[in-house]
């Protein structure tokens, strides 16, 4: 998979390189999974409007994935360059401005964040729809919601089914209702002090057999680790108990096996799913912690980078006082990723779908 | 880089590849790190004493390295394959038995955990010493400490140097001789009650310089993160303040750019040194929390694997209460090698160290 | 580097890694060595007419490389898929159309032979212009001839000079007047009688210094085979002397060293500018051989994969009875993205090429 | 796969990484195909007796592969490196020790040709032993054999049981017992004069099935191109009529497609077996040519690195006046490990063969 575009360049698009032939695909697939990042609730995002219509421009004829890499794009419409002049010189705290001009010698298309903007997720989410549609085919499935918006924690455990039905029933996608105005309350709090908040969102994906993951290097969670870190403002990542585990006994923590309907499951879950970097059948489960948007109203210390000395700085384009709710469906996207990959490398997934018929 | 071996296999070993030729490089450089990894406290790790002696079997001519591949190997002595033969049908809990039965078809060397076992560390330190090494060299320093042993946490912020110099002055690894002392006690009681405890690795690295990473999938971030769920038992990985990002606000959060000395920097490093998946400039500090051993006296339930069947299980071989000492020079190995890559891929470490004299 | 699209999509297109940030780059780059490939001579070629106009998608910012991924697309429009659907069922002789229906269970894209059409070399040209406009920075030049067609052998050895001003200047892309006026005449009659001619390219690459490559596998001839038989109708790769060099004594084939305005050469180059897998510091010289085009208004016997009889094919679409003449570019353009990435392997060309003025 | 070790180290050894778990795999199948390497007529080759005793560091339990790594090792012990003292500044014509030294600062060991030797082979053949095997179980056999040595060609076409049988029952690995005694011949005639020969191997494939290969970059002619430039003193490759396919026309070369048994085949194999970078299921067919031995007896012009002034050069140490009988088998095994991967990647062969019985 790879992934290209700027936030103000003519497109941010994805190449998806592996996926098996034979599998029904439509712009409509793609389209419906953009949809779910769309800004749901207009009081809590930026107000650029992209519309984001996809457009596939490679592998799939006649409706059917060909096992060419398929190329998707959406052409970026809603850009207002102007907004960013005033920081060009400038190195917003919290972005990547700074290291990113020394890396690239200035060269760096610095326009709303360039390559390092949360635009470059809709390539990830485009890249994911592809991913999910293959996996659901084998029966996976692959849902997440909002567990934490600042200091308001979900703190229910709620059932699988609950939480795939109820995530996008609310604007921050958090599965539970009184939480979710919580966090919506805590969100509505920060944008109206000129401030940001971030959050944690669990991802889980049923389905996936056991011993799918290739140690020593490729383990699943080594590669669930690796594509968090993509999406931007990810800090943590940690999968079942994650951090948890460390404040408990083995005893505790070990779940223990034992045998339904002839398949061997465990009763507790707190490994996530995942034991020496291998799937265990049982769901997986993972926490990917967003920090706060680094782009607030607020005045803020930094530097002007030619001048080399000391400024304030203030957002004034269209920012996010919270990305969680928009990034829940990017950390589905992610999972479906290294998911679909590793089912791939398996053989879990095979390289065709069944055969075309030569027809008439 | 790869790695190579079982436990109860003749050896264990590592390859390094893209170490730059001219790095002065014996076996010594490589014991003094194993040596780091060694049981420090016999009252508080498994019994097994692998005297763990390197042989460099390519790479190295005449005390420098070549620039062709580095292979180690450490021949295991020490084994007792009988402890195991009761597990032969038996899916430990918490241990990859069970998937890596199944991915395997029953063929994996089950023997003391096989691949998955803790002995697979061993490779990873001796990788690491080369990085350690080369990074020195660059004026790059990288240490680990244990921040937390089951619930006793280190509350205080050391300063780096005291870390430095602290850390391996006790059996746990902790800078602060108190906190160690206490971490110790949660060890010694989990032990006398047949359990094990978990615990939580910070490391830090000083000298990266700023626009180190490669977005948008090889950031620093996302490798630092990938490797780290190769030590066995990890569950969890943050960077900076990590998940506690997740509940400040970004007016908090952010890090004010500043000017010292000519160079920029930032005030705070709640980022851990990484933005955008490019280093910063300021020290990397990330965090990697473990799950407690898997092994235990206590009885727990599980399958029978053989007879689809439910049977209980004891650890009675040889076993670490706490693996997080062992650990602390394990996660300094991976960054060291991540960062060892990063630096070289971005040019700031060169390919060939100075030029070899024809001599007389 | 990556490429997608089919010859009757909307486009084919290339993804380029890695080069580096501060290039000056444009469309009038790509789309010079586009026109290099144009059909010089109409009675010699397909009448299909791509005016392949190049868009740049992503990577350039205000002219120059940014250091992220250049993607460059050229729109398909002359297409006339017609012209394929009698081929649906058949397998061509000489094409991938069986192979590649078998891989892909028939959902391949077959018209116009989809992803192995010749067309996919337009990717192949855009990508490597980049390459060469980033080598021609560092004093590297990449020039290709014409040194047979069918069984008229181009039998003087032209200066490199020569070969760089001459070859361009007639339609079979042959440094020698003579010698292109027999190959045309090759190709007329080829064409005349319903047939189709091969022959060989000689590119050669002047300027790389010595110690360019990465052995063991990685080598600098390795990566240059690898990459010829990308291109569409190769059979053969040879460095050199190539296979003359197994007729020739060692004492006949061997270069003596020696040194000239203190760098050391070789007298001869029999070598072809590599020696065990590195660049020797003398010109690169290969020689790519391409087999005469598939499609040929001639009968041959194939088969109906529908009814699994044999039957008859004839081609009457647009095709070329001698590629050679189009390849000659495209040989260049893989020389050149080996070429360069190679050198930004070394280090020889830098990750970042200057530094841009913050400008006022 | 890769390879480690140097021809004057204490090793050279392969791990191969990739190979399915329940392969029945002894020591007994990697030296068997060492031997076939083994100089078979000591008129003809290097005095150097290296017994190359296998060792299996890793992967193989309990007679079967477990899916781990397998490092196998032999060691070096018939080492005369004082031989190599007095070439330490010079660059011998033909070999790499010129741009070696520039690539590595002089670091490189320059001891027999260190990485660059021939000895490195060995790992090759040891890699492919494996791939052999496995590939032997779904019923591909590779074989090849020499079909010129200096300007002695073999100019009948055999049978391939021919070929399979009698390859190896002469000291030069030519099918054909009077085309061998003239290659002989051509060698001992060399030897007398203090020079080398060359010579062309053909490898064949049978058993391949269609659509096996990953174009576009990773055809399966690629990476059969690409390995064989890692043996030493490759310089040409081909596939099927190869270079001879740019001397026909189309209607000759083609090869026209039929149905036998109900399975598709071509009435001729031009192509080698291969069509668009995809098996088409007839033997794949390459030729592989190897300049003649660059150390020969007669003094050669050259340079003296340290005083940058000419010298000549004659080798006095033990060399080969030919390579090509050696290279047989090395070929055979860089053909196996190519396919043995492009099987698995294409799920013919599958991650694990089977499941092991968990016995009594």
């Amino acid at each position: 998979m790879n992934v290209f575009g700027e936030s103000h360049g003519p497109t941010v698009a994805a190449v998806v390189d592996g996926c098996p032939a034979g599998l029904q695909l439509g712009t409509g697939d793609i389209q419906a999974e953009l949809e779910r990042r769309m800004p749901p609730d207009p009081t809590m995002t930026s107000t650029r409007r992209e519309k984001d219509e996809v457009q596939i421009l490679s592998g799939v004829f006649e409706g059917y994935t060909t096992g060419a890499p398929i190329a998707m794009v959406t052409w970026n419409k809603d850009v207002r360059s102007q907004d960013y002049e005033k920081f060009k010189f400038v190195a917003r705290p919290g972005h990547a401005d700074f290291p990113t001009r020394v890396k690239y010698g200035n060269f760096n298309d610095f326009r709303g964040g360039g390559r390092s903007s949360g635009r470059m997720t809709v390539p990830l989410i485009m890249a994911g729809a592809v991913a999910k549609k293959l996996l659901r085919r084998f029966g996976i499935e692959i849902f997440a919601h909002t567990i934490q918006i600042h200091t308001v924690k979900l703190d229910l455990q709620l059932a699988h089914d609950v939480i795939k039905n109820n995530a996008y029933t609310n604007s921050v996608r958090c599965a539970d209702p009184k939480t979710a105005e919580k966090m919506r309350e805590a969100i509505l709090k920060a944008r109206s002090e000129g401030d940001s908040v971030g959050g944690i969102v669990e991802c889980i994906a049923e389905g996936i057999p056991p011993g799918i993951g290739d140690p020593f290097f490729d383990s699943l969670d080594a590669d669930l680790a690796k594509i968090a870190f993509s999406i931007p403002a990810v800090k943590g990542f940690e999968v079942g108990l994650g951090f948890g585990a460390s404040a408990v006994r083995g005893s505790e923590n070990n779940d223990p096996f034992t045998v339904r309907e002839s398949r061997i499951v465990t009763l507790t879950n707190n490994a996530g799913g995942i034991l020496g970097g291998l799937s265990t059948g049982m769901p997986i489960i993972v926490h990917v912690g967003f920090k706060p948007p680094s782009s607030i109203p607020k005045e803020q210390r930094t530097v002007n980078l030619r001048e080399m000395e000391e400024t304030s700085v203030q957002a004034t384009g269209r920012h996010d006082p919270c990305i969680v709710p928009k990034a829940v469906p990017v950390v589905e996207s992610t999972v479906a990723i290294v998911l679909a990959d590793h089912c791939l490398r398996a053989g879990f997934i095979h390289r065709v779908l069944g055969e075309k018929s030569l027809g008439n």
